[in-house]
């Protein structure tokens, strides 16, 4: 597996459209892409930083896996998200040295990507997401 | 202010050099600097990630604030690290708008870069540092 970037860093929040404020007027900066994943239950916003994104995600509603995280833990970090060459040589090697892997095989992402979801716990206590870039 | 990157995602671990090996033999990334930082308490490993690093902070003993923070806490995400053209624009961009200054002026970071803490709290409940870039 080659690693290409670091994608984004996800964080949970309560309210998108505040969250997006306050970055807009702290940090000058503007999302790029918004996009709702139902099949998830959260609507997203991707702010471009350099040659990476800040993503913040709300939850559709209290009942779906985000919203209870928030309910539960608050807002905050959520996971990181690595761009790779291929996914599928990403899952080959990390099958081969025993690699948790949340996904067992790549699944639709937002933005058109391929990802899957790795390593929940491992040193740095972390979820970590990786992306199969779409050229769409 | 003028924001540059996403130039690091930090976590606390216990064994930085663990965490090393794990990140070596899982995704194939090798760490470009390695700093000790005597007054933070910590040792630090920034591993190259594109244009961005993944940056693995032990600390260097119990008593140290990071140390008490993985006793409480455990490993995982710290902070985010954000380049700026400017550390002193943005200082008097975020005293403007009311952010909340863990430092109020910058001080000397790893890689010698200059730096300030900001924003602890906000709506992705996360602590920030702005980095300007030592050009060393």
């Amino acid at each position: 597996m080659k690693m290409l970037n670091l994608d984004h860093v996800a964080f949970v929040v309560a309210d998108l459209d505040a969250a997006v404020d306050w970055y807009r007027v702290r940090y000058r900066v503007e999302p790029l892409y918004r996009e709702t994943m139902d099949a998830e239950g959260v609507e997203e916003a991707w702010i471009p930083i350099g040659g990476s994104f800040v993503k913040l995600v709300q939850p559709l509603g209290p009942e779906t896996p985000i919203g209870r995280h928030v309910s539960n833990e608050g807002a905050g970090f959520h996971h990181v998200g690595f761009a790779v060459v291929s996914i599928e040589a990403a899952l080959d090697h990390l099958t081969s040295v025993g690699a948790e892997l949340v996904d067992g095989e790549p699944r639709l992402g937002s933005r058109g990507d391929r990802i899957v979801l790795v390593d929940p716990g491992g040193p740095t206590g972390t979820l970590i997401e990786l992306v199969e870039l779409s050229d769409e």
